[in-house]
């Protein structure tokens, strides 16, 4: 069944703040008045709203406090497309509580940590209206696709008049059994290449006067596939690399390639630069004599928060909440922490368990939303209380 | 200018008969009343003629006598579509002859060949009406195509009531540089496989969650890269193994692919069977422990004609008319020959040069095509006469 917050006295302001959240079609790059409904909370509480629009993306910083340290809460209310509505046992703008999970597109990537960003914001701030230093949101409408015209082009824009956020909480689903046991503080960096290698056309029958290009690639291929780049470090794991695509032939069976296209991805740790990892491919694809290119692309630079304030005090609250230990790591896909953290600042992600994120039926306990605005508060506690 | 034969005295007989079958638009599988032109030169020398209409094929099967040996001239009146045409200097299909070339689609492979069989015999059973054993025309209009329902149906038709070819010509376009400096005296077997490589798909910031299908395979690729299958023998080259196509992944630069597919060749010798390859290959491919399929498909068993009554009258014919030797070759891809060679015959092929076959451009040298009626006279003589 439908479900009509308004009829129900069980709703916590956090679970009503996310279904309204939900029920908007906030498919990247649309915000569909998401931000315009989280601006109205946070200017009761007296922040400074300031929409930034880049290109098609809807952007929003608000801050409350003048003084430092300015700590941020960062998040998107863009959201995946649900695909096959078919598949979804309910509508995934329909949001609806069944054995107490929230289900709807985005619950938990990331309406359900939005919403208890702003509880747990109005808790604090109703408790602490003359807190130390700053709060401030900076939420996006394009954190699932290109990612341009989102938090970069607001970091820039901050930059540029020298505002310089000193803790971020990032709020990407970072939770892998049970809320809280793995927060993210740092992520790899992600290097991408598009390698296309030449040979020389001809037929099958006459391998003597063509150039196989799969041929010659099949061993310098195996080779990358092998390659120890690093053996990590602490922090991270040791750098990967995955082929994502291969491809060459015309479809005919008896026509040698004249080319052969390779994509290519490395998630790499601080222990590198993607200029050194380009040079080691390019430096064993010549060991094998290849007539090659390739297109670089870096998608994001590794960046790393160790010990400090924001870790410990994220650490420390969910101890306190959940009576349960938590663990760093860096590893999983990008976030948009990777254009907070080369600005200096302390850069923590923590939200709900995504074990549902980009799937069909995404859900969120209602419970674990709760107590997840808890802690953002705490954090607040600890680190201007 | 556009070619009009009837008003020039130099015309021979093969050129003006060249002609007539180039203007014939036979793109495969269309015959265009190609074989009823050359069914009504052989029904005047006294040939019995038998159409033989498998689907949509037209193939026409001429015998002139009912004794042993039979000598058969095999060829195909369909050609390989023109392409654009306003690459051809001329209407492909508007036959044209610019110094002293004859340019045409299907001036060489092979309505050529077929005006030189036809004048040949003509030649041969004017003056010697009574010769020894038959003389057989078998054409078809599909060897450019599936080659289903061509040749292969005919010899079937032949080998059912016991019809036996013991020589069999065909006019395949062999010379390289001069006519008749290469014979096909055989021709490899043809042996193809789809691979299929299973792995899981997953996203690349996770490859222990995922198998890549691509680093699996890319060793054993090498491996079968790099194998020496036999060493080939005296009659044919080593057997050679070539990727005509390989596709992996989504086209989305973030996912691992969960299955990788090759399209292989290999050509083959006598030395080989078809059943020694693919365990070699699946031997090769279960050592690098993939989980993988194949479909096989055996587009051609490897023949040979050894020195014998046929080869030996080719050769002679060559030099006496050319004054050059000849060399025998199996390499090159399939003809119609290997559907003509299991029932026992002997088979050779023989035809004029064949750098422009396939191309725009298509020509062959007039005075070309009255040597080879010359010397497809003289084998007659020497086997028939």
């Amino acid at each position: 069944m439908s479900f009509d917050s308004t009829a129900d006295s069980t709703v916590s302001p956090t679970l009503e703040l996310a279904l309204d959240l939900i029920r908007r079609r906030s498919v990247t790059p649309v915000d569909a008045g998401c931000q315009p409904l989280m601006a109205e909370r946070l200017a009761a509480l007296g922040f400074a709203i300031e929409p930034m629009r880049f290109g098609e993306v809807d952007n929003l910083w608000a801050r409350r406090g003048s003084d430092g340290p300015l700590f941020c809460f960062a998040g998107h209310t863009d959201v995946v497309p649900p695909g096959p509505l078919t598949d979804w046992t309910s509508d995934p703008f329909a949001p609806e509580i069944r054995d107490g999970l929230l289900y709807g597109r985005g619950a938990c990537d990331m309406k359900g940590s939005l919403a208890a960003m702003i509880t747990a914001t109005e808790r604090f701030v109703g408790e602490h209206p003359d807190h130390q230093g700053s709060i401030a949101f900076l939420i996006t409408s394009d954190e699932e696709g290109p990612s341009i015209d989102g938090t970069r082009r607001v970091v820039e824009a901050l930059s540029a008049r020298n505002e310089r956020i000193d803790y971020a909480l990032v709020g990407e689903p970072s939770s892998h059994q049970r809320l809280g046991d793995i927060i993210k503080n740092g992520r790899r960096g992600s290097l991408g290449g598009r390698l296309r290698i030449r040979g020389k056309q001809g037929h099958v029958a006459y391998p003597t006067l063509a150039d196989n290009p799969v041929h010659r690639a099949a061993p310098a291929l195996a080779e990358l596939c092998t390659e120890c780049w690093d053996e990590g470090n602490d922090h991270f794991p040791p750098t990967s690399f995955q082929i994502s695509n291969i491809h060459a032939g015309t479809g005919a069976d008896n026509v040698i390639p004249g080319e052969l296209e390779v994509l290519f991805n490395l998630r790499f740790s601080t222990e590198q630069t993607p200029e050194r990892l380009q040079q080691r491919i390019h430096a064993i694809l010549d060991s094998h004599g290849l007539d090659h290119e390739i297109n670089w692309r870096v998608s994001g630079h590794p960046f790393l928060t160790p010990a400090g304030a924001l870790v410990e005090a994220t650490q420390a609250a969910i101890l306190a909440i959940t009576g349960k230990p938590t663990q760093l790591s860096t590893i999983g896909g990008t976030s948009d922490g990777r254009f907070i953290a080369p600005t200096g600042a302390q850069v923590v992600e923590l939200g709900p368990i995504n074990a549902t994120i980009h799937k069909v039926n995404e859900c969120v306990g209602i419970e674990e939303l709760d107590q997840l605005s808890t802690i953002y508060t705490d954090i607040l506690y600890q680190l201007l209380g």
